[in-house]
């Protein structure tokens, strides 16, 4: 019994032969039934042995992108500049193209998108959000954005790796980040991840499919784990919370689309406390499917190249991302135009003044320092950055977005504090 | 900004006009950028109020069928054999087809995909397994059977809602039952849920895609929460476990395939233990992507519209199953030759002895009843009934599946047994 889809042989160029390029040789060398086949590996470094045949590898990247008979370039490399370069290229020498590279999409997914219009070939990037976690994909399937009432996720395994030892384990912020560099979950330059920035990157890719709004991540409000303080953890255990660093992306009551990546207090009985170490996890909320969860490997080498061996098999009955909600009027915009609930601490009264807060619910002295909790506008944070001092910590509340919030509603308690 | 993807405009003739037709109905109406339009809808009584123009209502079914304008047949109605001859007769007429009928799938699942193969056009079903957790697809994107170790999962909402009921608020079976209908979480003949049928059609379903292999859901051992016995609560509470209807399937050392839907005891650290009331969840476990975990809502109304809607935003860009792993040669063939770690409880020894038992290696006799925990062969739980009789329930132990195990070996408890 067959079906009789017309399926497209795969012959492939590959840019990158680290973990995720050697596992992706392997699976298909040793899959016939795919169809694929790769039929040249561009690599950096001749002199370092592989386990593959030597005739397979070139350093000259042309080879593959002037090869008529490669129909597909797979870019695993970790260059940023290098990845815009050879995906351009091939888009415009008419191949398909899969690529993990969430830096170089996010950057430059504007671009990427009228030249896959132009050019009539696929880009295909699951491996780029979450590893193993089919969730642009499965963003893309939702129709329209009216649909769609939130996303949430931990999308960066290395910064959940290292919260998970340190909330576990008390291991110090050094040993963990140290751990998950041994351990393979932690980018080249680990500060893209401690600082965020590489969970506002997927944050920003993850926007386009479930909101058709292309906003570069430096426009979207993030933080990452490295201000937080022991103050933090103590507050937490008090609480009965868990410190994560959550991207959320939400479509408010009046239509706008609101986003960020910072640390959250996460309570007991929310789905995204119970991931843990490396894995990621995504909590999308819809008018019709309700509450989705999806967790898996969010990092390392076979999660990612299960990714991309998801997008080739795509590829093989030509599917494309089809990008349908940018074709919204009016386009949607990302909105900074929103409060939410925080909880601030630190040392120096100087810094933080009440002044910062629209409204303030408590404010707390002792002997760990001073914290405030109450509510903030998003643009004020973009625009300055007080919370960003040395000695400074901002963690989003469990309640996390204020719906419907008039700065002229101010607290009672503000006429208490001195 | 716009993609040039060949859109196929859908002109859809629907069967059925329930709560998942209605919600589908609405939001196609609402959605322009769809690109899709309900041209007419086949109902069985004209006489209902509906909130939607009278003229777009037929009783007659070939005027759907017939009509050359429609180019796809979404099948909503709850009886198996009306959704066979509306499905096969479509495919015949070279329409695309969206059904999310699992019975009528799950036993004709060889024909209908031959004649999808013949005719040339996709039948999509992701609507017929957990509603709108996306499990086919993903399974579908694997592409090879030797990568995936093991699919775990809920996939029944109204067992689930009844068990969580009972577990949680020691409501009584009936009780919990009625709230499961009443709340629209249950088969319009609650039997199919309960005695774990709709489980097993669901689960035939996934191990075409997961491992090329048809079976039919009357070979595929299964049994539901009927039996279950108040003593079975008194043991999971115990033992800090709790009792699911779990959908097991997984690819043995040996390279055979195994399946079954039977009461499992689960474990607190088990992810499938957080799965409650209507909700549905699956585990996924493979090479690459390690564990993955799929959760959202498994059945409702809307939670089946929005599967329905995914597949026909599917069918724009002409997707189809593949079925590849079909293709497989020898085929993959289910074999029930496997062990299962189990525990049995039971009021009466003339039905149920050692005998029955591989292997035994507790037995309890107290004011509860008698209880013998061991090893059975699955083959001779399909062979025979002892386990099925009034008064005895067999619940499947959190080791589950005995990976290897020689008949030889006799625990030396079993001299000790009277």
């Amino acid at each position: 019994m067959s079906t009789n889809n017309k399926q497209t042989s795969l012959t492939i160029g590959l840019f990158g032969f680290g973990v995720v390029g050697e596992c992706l040789y392997q699976v298909i060398a040793n899959t016939p039934t795919l169809n694929a086949t790769i039929k040249k590996v561009c690599i950096k470094h001749p002199e370092k042995k592989r386990n593959a045949p030597h005739s397979l590898f070139t350093t000259d990247s042309q080879l593959l992108l002037d090869d008529e008979e490669i129909n597909v370039i797979v870019e695993l490399t970790n260059d940023p500049t290098d990845a815009y370069r050879i995906v351009t290229t091939a888009i415009k020498g008419n191949k398909s193209v899969v690529t993990a590279n969430k830096k170089m999409i996010a950057d430059n997914l504007k671009e990427l998108i009228e030249l896959q219009s132009k050019f009539g070939v696929p880009l295909l990037y699951e491996a780029a959000c979450c590893a193993s976690i089919p969730v642009i994909r499965n963003l893309e399937e939702y129709y329209d954005n009216d649909l769609l009432h939130s996303i949430s996720g931990i999308i960066n395994g290395s910064t959940n790796y290292i919260l998970t030892k340190i909330a576990e384990e008390n291991k110090s912020f050094e040993d963990a980040l140290n751990e998950a560099q041994l351990a393979g979950f932690a980018e080249t330059d680990p500060s893209l991840d401690v600082e965020g920035i590489d969970a506002v990157n997927k944050l920003s890719i993850l926007l386009t499919h479930a909101y058709g709004s292309i906003t570069l991540p430096s426009h979207i409000l993030h933080a990452g784990i490295t201000q937080l303080q022991l103050s933090d953890a103590a507050y937490a255990k008090e609480k009965g919370y868990v410190i994560k660093l959550l991207a959320h992306a939400r479509k408010l009551a009046d239509g706008s689309i609101i986003a960020f990546v910072l640390p959250r207090f996460v309570k007991a009985d929310e789905r995204l406390r119970e991931v843990r170490n490396e894995y990621n996890g995504v909590e999308i909320e819809s008018s019709l499917a309700d509450k989705q969860f999806f967790y898996g490997k969010g990092a390392g080498g076979f999660p990612t190249a299960s990714a991309v061996l998801s997008d080739l098999s795509a590829l093989r009955y030509n599917y494309k991302y089809e990008y349908k909600k940018l074709n919204y009027t009016p386009p949607t915009l990302l909105s900074n135009e929103f409060y939410l609930h925080v909880s601030v601490s630190f040392n120096n009264t100087q810094i933080v003044a009440v002044q910062q807060f629209a409204q303030v619910d408590e404010w707390v002295i002792n002997e760990s320092g001073c914290r405030i909790s109450g509510i903030v506008h998003a643009s004020s944070l973009l625009q300055n950055d007080w919370w960003r001092q040395p000695g400074v910590s901002l963690v989003v509340l469990p309640q996390s977005v204020v719906e419907d919030f008039s700065s002229a509603t101010t607290s009672g308690i503000l006429s208490l504090i001195p």
